[in-house]
């Protein structure tokens, strides 16, 4: 939608993913759908829309991945005993991975671009997955 | 406020809950708010104005908040020994709940409204209630 | 850059601390920022465009911050044994640090000036400092 030169655009990224939990650099796919958009200058949203799923930014080293999933695992354990259990679901901690992590990061876009620092990137975080999941990205800025 | 199409609209809630910590779901009142400010295309910014309270996106399940309101007790625990209480003040636990949960939402606005996921459901959560507080709800886009 | 009343304006603040970890409060930088754009409605985007460093909100109180940086060292301690330290950095608690501080907000504007709680204040929170580093404010909005 284009207004008197203002933009907004809006897409959706799906994941499927083969594990319970896995982390996906997404910075390519945002970067991607900025420059297609048109802006010049604004803000990206990108937003995981399930609530055992979460959005940050971090650094791209497979050591730290692991690094985060192990201190994710401390803080927001796997256990039978959550009460959220009763309902016949088993993904209490993924709930709570997802609130640690945060769902969602804002972008700024500057001169049509990704305006991240050097070691910036975009990751989705699966806690709870193997099932359709979507992730909104929702832009809002002056047109270029 | 609008200008040339775009649309800039504010808000605010009350809350004054009863009991010291409570989560209380705001969605219908998000969606309310984004209904009566005519945006087709945009953002909300849903964001508590105290230090003491949070705003988050998950699900509305009984079970789970229990399990939120468990495990943010565990990780920011009531304690009589924080700096802070040096102050007169006893609720050094309520700042660091608030900081786990997040204080704020952007919920992205599609088509005039609230554009969230299957289950996700945006809450308010005081830690240290029986007065008066405020979440501010700003929404900026173009006009449908 | 300015199109039909709509502002869009970005700065970028640099910090170069004198140690590892400090916590900087930066609520006047981002309303000077504010006050410069000219924009009377909108967002004002503050985000630490590097990854061992978070901006968050909370309040201007010394016991609070020490309480803060206390709990930030139980949960995301500082350990030899994370294993992005073989890739020969040292800083893996500085990454979960920022992780669970969060490392942007955003804050409205209303009628020209931030529109903060009575003790809302932005703080850059530094978790391995000792060289330059930068946050990035982006404000868009309806002109004044």
């Amino acid at each position: 939608m284009e207004m008197q030169g203002l933009i907004a655009k809006t897409e959706y990224l799906w994941f499927n993913t083969k594990n319970r939990q896995e982390f996906i650099r997404i910075t390519d796919d945002v970067a991607n759908f900025v420059a297609g958009a048109k802006i010049a200058e604004g803000f990206v949203l990108v937003s995981a829309m399930h609530i055992t799923a979460g959005v940050y930014i971090n650094d791209n080293e497979s050591g730290l991945i692991y690094d985060i999933q192990e201190w994710l695992e401390k803080l927001a354990p796997a256990n039978i005993n959550y009460r959220h259990h009763q309902t016949g679901e088993d993904n209490g901690d993924a709930h709570l991975k997802r609130l640690l992590i945060n769902h969602q990061v804002t972008v700024p876009i500057t001169n049509g671009k990704l305006d991240l620092g050097p070691w910036e990137q975009i990751f989705y975080a699966e806690f709870d997955g193997q099932r359709k999941k979507r992730v909104i990205l929702k832009a809002l800025g002056l047109a270029r």
